[in-house]
């Protein structure tokens, strides 16, 4: 079964469908293929007692534009993540509560993590959003993790335990397996570390009333037909009549194609004629950070009552983070929280065994209450067939200086989108829809317009 | 087509091979599926003026014992790799000559050099061939890497090029690339750095008259139609019925299957059920290395003429390493060389420009006869559409201690082979038997011999 159409493009989530709603725009002939049955990608709503729950990407920061734009246009609605309240930090197994943005640990730490968060904020604003590899110091950047960098540049167990806490939290991977150039290549692409990492002002700022998945469920309905579930990719082949995708027994011949994956699921589908080294190499070494999403809901906000913000973050104990995932109307009391990188993997495949963890450090957390939840879900990213981790494609050191430069560059008719490809908010909803735009333009120029 | 066999092997490299044969030997019935239409994997022989070259693996060290027997069964015979003479080496641009093993830098190098070799002998044997993580300081050293290891632990600059050139020569990878964990184990399973780095009493020691790929040629005639060339396998699923293997429209049922391939090939099949995370991860995180091998063949050793053994190293430019290469007979002269790590994605693609600039460097090296050789060949294995990379999967930091349980253990019916998974010799062809005898025992095993 042959089909034709003027643009492929390979994925449906945020960045696939933004490429596509951009070249439609533009008057092209689009279709989307998607391997789910769903579109959203590593967005994903579901209903959940009283409430829809995000059990992927879930939150939208105030200077990301394109996203706030699209909640805009789609008629959406945001409203704060809750954050008032006493926090909890789990450090070295003891139980601390604070308030405001840095928890309390020792001066020594304190004046360390002040320094070490000020070099950040200068270190970083030194990495290319354009080209990582070409700044002036990335080779010895890339040359190292972030955890050797620690090792040597924060001098106070406390200030490293912190960065470890926020480095899991923000790439759902170890220090250890980040380019220390990555991560600061991230922190620029998405505003600062602190921009990362906190609620108010920060990335973490506002959920999406209904589920974040409503942004691709709304790009998708405009679509309409274009998009093709159940459709995962198996091979794309470009000869000199163009590009032939196959899904199973059926194809479809394109003019230009657009991968919109991260790099680990683009690298396996089969090329012909095969990629080149450069841009194979490189799919095969930004793997995927791996985070699992646990959703408690409560008969009520019992945290609340003792004056907690429901946010807390530990650094031991396989659950890394948690956060308050109340419903906006308020009617469902929930927390979410996370098992990330290496605790994600030893928990993946053990729903039972997670649930209970999980259960068991919220009450260590916030007290027995949370033993007891009216409703429970979970999402094993890692396991998912189509996703096989999450949030983010993580780049290992050496990577961006040898690799770097086959991250966009087209090859051939096909191009590259995710949000793995984005120069602003990599990795977030935000660099999805600039990649897609962005490899929108580049096709749209290719098609001669 | 449905076809039927107790066992089906998944590529026809050595390990894959040696599985089958092992197989084979205890009375299964077996089929062994290579994409390629040829057997060998990441052994290539080929005919080359008077001489038969490879362009893949060819060394063979005097403990590599299953090699040997192989050789030796096989009715082969190996010739000593040509050491004899004075060495170049390309040091910071200068052009340095010398005889024995380390080369000439200053002395603070040399005495470095000396400690860190020492000290690399000890941390080695500190590494468990079976387990790596489960080391008393697998968690440190596998948060950093080689690179940065080296800025903190070999304080001159000297050694720490020359530790740099073996890291390149042995792994075909940047230093930044390499956990130090797996530095480390690598060093343990084939016996020490100077075993790895060195011709006599190493693992270049000997060579193969009439080419390595004969291991796998003879391996696959005693194999007879039980190995299936052009059979890129594209899906394994498995049921309470068994496995089935899919090739194109071609498909195999079988009780057990074993996967012959490197992490990184093993990962881009499509399995049902989905793998484990910790596997799938495991495949997302070790990316092959890179070479490309190019042979100059002359009308006479002239390099030899002039004391020189013919062996060369650089740590600038892109040719980093350099050997002797005449044919066993003496009757083809030739000289042989790779482009490693980031030099080798550099000039893959690029076969004009690559030959030119490999004749340049050996004529840096040798003199100005090297311009002019009456043959030439290379061989871009990175741009190998069913190699992806060589020699060996390379462990980034991270790797592991988060995924190493992943990487021997058998899925369900779906077991792992390949020279990655080796204990001893890992990435050599010794591993590579090793790993398929290990591969065979545990199916042996569940087939309830």
């Amino acid at each position: 079964m042959a089909h034709d159409a003027e643009v492929v493009v390979v994925g449906a989530g945020l960045s696939g469908l933004a490429a596509a709603r951009e070249l439609v725009a533009r008057g092209h002939d689009v279709r989307v293929l998607e391997a789910r049955e769903r579109v959203g990608g590593r967005t994903l709503s579901q209903p959940f007692g009283k409430d829809v729950i995000d059990l992927g990407g879930q939150w939208v920061g105030p200077d990301q534009r394109r996203t706030l734009r699209l909640i805009e246009a789609l008629g959406l609605e945001t409203f704060p993540q809750r954050h008032e309240g006493k926090k909890v930090l789990m450090l070295g197994g003891e139980r601390r509560v604070y308030r405001g943005t840095i928890p309390r640990v020792d001066l020594a730490s304190l004046l360390v993590m002040q320094g070490t968060l000020t070099r950040l904020e200068r270190l970083r604003q030194e990495v290319s959003l354009d080209a990582p590899w070409e700044s002036a110091r990335a080779e010895g950047w890339d040359a190292e993790t972030l955890a050797s960098w620690m090792g040597r540049n924060v001098p106070a167990r406390g200030a490293r335990a912190l960065l470890e806490i926020a480095t899991r939290a923000i790439f759902a991977c170890e220090p250890s397996e980040l380019s220390f150039l990555h991560f600061l290549f991230y922190l620029n692409s998405g505003g600062g570390l602190m921009r990362l990492a906190e609620v108010e002002g920060g990335a973490q700022e506002r959920r999406i009333a209904g589920g974040a998945q409503q942004l691709a469920k709304g790009m998708a309905a405009a679509l309409g037909e274009r998009v093709v579930l159940g459709a995962p990719v198996s091979s794309i082949r470009q000869d000199a009549a163009g590009v032939r995708v196959e899904s199973g027994a059926r194809r479809w011949r394109a003019r230009r194609v657009i991968v919109a994956l991260p790099p680990a699921l683009a690298g396996r589908i089969a090329y012909a004629p095969a990629l080149p080294a450069a841009r194979d190499q490189l799919t095969q070494r930004v793997p995927m950070g791996a985070a699992i999403k646990c959703v408690a809901a409560y008969d009520r906000p019992f945290w609340r009552e003792r004056g907690f913000s429901g946010e807390a973050v530990s650094d031991a104990g396989p659950v890394r983070l948690v956060f308050d995932d109340t419903s906006h109307d308020g009617r469902q009391a929930a927390l979410v929280g996370f098992f990330l990188g290496h605790s994600a993997l030893r928990y993946s495949g053990q729903p039972a065994e997670r649930r209970r963890v999980f259960l068991e450090r919220l009450a260590a957390m916030f007290g027995p209450e949370a033993r007891r939840p009216a409703l429970y879900v979970d999402q094993d990213w890692p396991a998912e067939r189509h996703s096989r981790g999450c949030y983010v494609g993580v780049f290992g050191p050496g990577t961006w200086t040898g690799h770097g430069a086959a991250l966009r560059k087209p090859v051939g008719a096909v191009h590259w989108a995710g949000t793995e490809t984005a120069r602003e908010w990599c990795g977030y909803f935000e660099g999805a829809l600039e990649a897609g735009e962005r490899a929108a333009s580049e096709v749209a120029r290719a098609l001669g317009e």
